[in-house]
């Protein structure tokens, strides 16, 4: 069949273009007579492949040069226990804020490591607005300040930069990073899951702050050492080398759409008229305030849930698939990653008003 | 330029024919509208991919039911953290056997965790031999005992599976696994990067028996709990959904082959000819003892070693790449893994006859 429009949370779409070249190049890369699935990671065709992905999200984010890039595997799930170990540096005390169901991952894993303290929470609310910052309760000795910028399960995303100041923010950006300029010079240390908002799973990007690295607790794996890590160029063994190389795809297809101020007005567009065809109608409803409503993923229930199985069954015959919402939460989710085409968004809206239509 | 005989010790030579067929689906997989790139691993299309993929690597190494089957990232390096973090099951002392680089690596990562008994070592004699097992000082109260079946860097393999008496038994597979029958149930746990012999590098195979998991030391990561990912059937998180796809591409291409005899079959005589090629010449050697010789990475060196690079330089040209020994060893290495074709084989040893004969 011809392509669908895919709104999986993750793994979820590529861009065409992507996967073209990834197929042009499967057998022979470059001229070299291999795969980059065949190349070793000590040689040059790989390090070239390396060093241009990293120089690319280098430019894309803006990165300070005090700031290491890591090409990492195991996901935000690693980064939950990576992230104590080697951020703790001696001292008891962790603050996380609480937003969602990635951030309550992230708070558990935590508390094998450390005193979590849960600076503010919304669970209260379901999970459907951001605390405003001047509620939560942050402690200034602190190792470190966690939040998640994005909520992909509930919907939920930051429209600020929480202000830490002298304690590092740590972000988990797995479902937002590259759909918009951030100032990576306010953060400690970002991590991002690939198979989001950049491409193949397998892969987890880490930017950290130099002066942070060096400290870990005595039972931290050598492969959970960020210095470790960085000081191998993400190579101290064999790194994802595939899926690096799809990154770095993503990263010069970015650079092609106008970089990251150029997708943060398509997506802002996307996401608005998904919204918009969301509260104008009275057969879909967004539980989440409007004030912390994500652009990259979207919730929405149908006035009748008895309609949801009919909805999704309807929607894959019309090429639109992965729209179920998530097994805690039910209802639907659209996500609108950097790779959803807006005539992915526009083939939904048109979809949404017919079966409202239909069934309303 | 046409495709190359690719000697790389990994990641490596993957079959043409794997490929061929990964290129044919990069777009849409079985008709499906989306890349296995974008499938979310939640969904039927990547059930039904990594559910094959495992009942196939069942099929090929006759695993028993009693025994897990793991699809992970981190490679072999992540294993020596998780082995003895998991395996130690409140015992103080470990068993290992050192016979090279790799079993040296997994002994000082297992060092963090308790107390390593070293029952055996080669290094007196260069690594170029395996100690007689009479000779291996175990301890019968050891937690597990572990080997190296296969030294990738200097090409040292057991040609038999250690007695282990009741204490289990722990390979590292990673430049072995599949190349010949193993008798799993002889095994506590298996693991093998599989940017060797199965293909994609950022996927880790993992087979442990049931009643092994369970016990881990506190401060365990929850990724690097073998039960965890087990009940979860390897997706406590997104796991690595590609390179799964393309092992199980890599294991129905074994099958076709005729399996794992009919693998050994064509591997001893890969290595036997280039062995003999070695061996009946003046100009090259092979330091490796007879009697555990490798049959995937054949270490050799040139009678002048100042000709190193000419002859890798040479041979590249000749379309035979990743000969260069391995940093630590210096010389040539030839790694002859599954998918490497007899007939690369002997272009290399036509080269090789006809570089001599020029140089020697």
């Amino acid at each position: 069949m011809s392509r669908v429009f895919n709104f999986s949370a993750g793994p979820a779409v590529l861009p065409e273009a992507v996967l073209a070249q990834a197929q042009a190049e499967m057998l022979d890369w470059n001229g070299c007579g291999m795969s980059v699935l065949e190349m070793s990671h000590r040689e040059k065709h790989f390090a070239s492949i390396a060093a241009q992905a990293e120089a690319d999200l280098r430019e894309l984010l803006d990165i300070p040069s005090h700031y290491k890039v890591l090409f990492l595997q195991g996901g935000a799930y690693s980064q939950f226990s990576m992230i104590p170990m080697n951020l703790l540096r001696g001292k008891a005390r962790m603050d996380y804020v609480d937003t969602g169901d990635w951030s309550s991952k992230a708070i558990d894993e935590a508390r094998r490591y450390g005193d979590v303290n849960v600076v503010a929470s919304s669970s209260a609310g379901n999970y459907t607005s951001i605390p405003d910052q001047a509620s939560w309760q942050c402690d200034p000795n602190a190792a470190y300040l966690h939040y998640t910028p994005n909520e992909t399960i509930r919907g939920v995303e930051f429209g600020f930069v929480p202000d830490a100041g002298d304690v590092p923010l740590v972000a988990d950006f797995s479902s937002t990073i590259l759909s918009r300029p951030i100032d990576v010079s306010r953060f400690g240390l970002i991590y991002a899951g690939a198979q989001k908002n950049i491409g193949p799973a397998g892969l987890t990007i880490v930017i950290v702050r130099e002066d942070l690295l060096g400290q870990t607790v005595p039972c931290t794996p050598v492969m959970f050492d960020y210095k470790v890590q960085a000081d191998n160029g993400s190579m101290y063994n064999t790194p994802p080398t595939y899926a690096w190389y799809l990154a770095g795809l993503v990263f010069k297809w970015l650079k092609a759409q106008g970089g990251l101020s150029a997708m943060a007005a398509i997506n802002e567009r996307k996401a608005s008229k998904l919204y918009t065809a969301i509260d104008g109608s009275d057969f879909y409803h967004c539980p989440v305030d409007l004030m912390c409503r994500s652009w990259m993923n979207i919730p929405f229930t149908l006035a009748k849930p008895a309609l949801d199985k009919a909805f999704a069954a309807e929607a894959e015959q019309a090429g639109l698939v992965s729209l179920k919402g998530h097994r805690s939460v039910g209802g639907m989710r659209a996500s609108l990653y950097n790779a959803m085409p807006e005539a992915g968004v526009d083939a939904l809206i048109h979809f949404m008003q017919d079966f409202a239509q239909r069934n309303g």
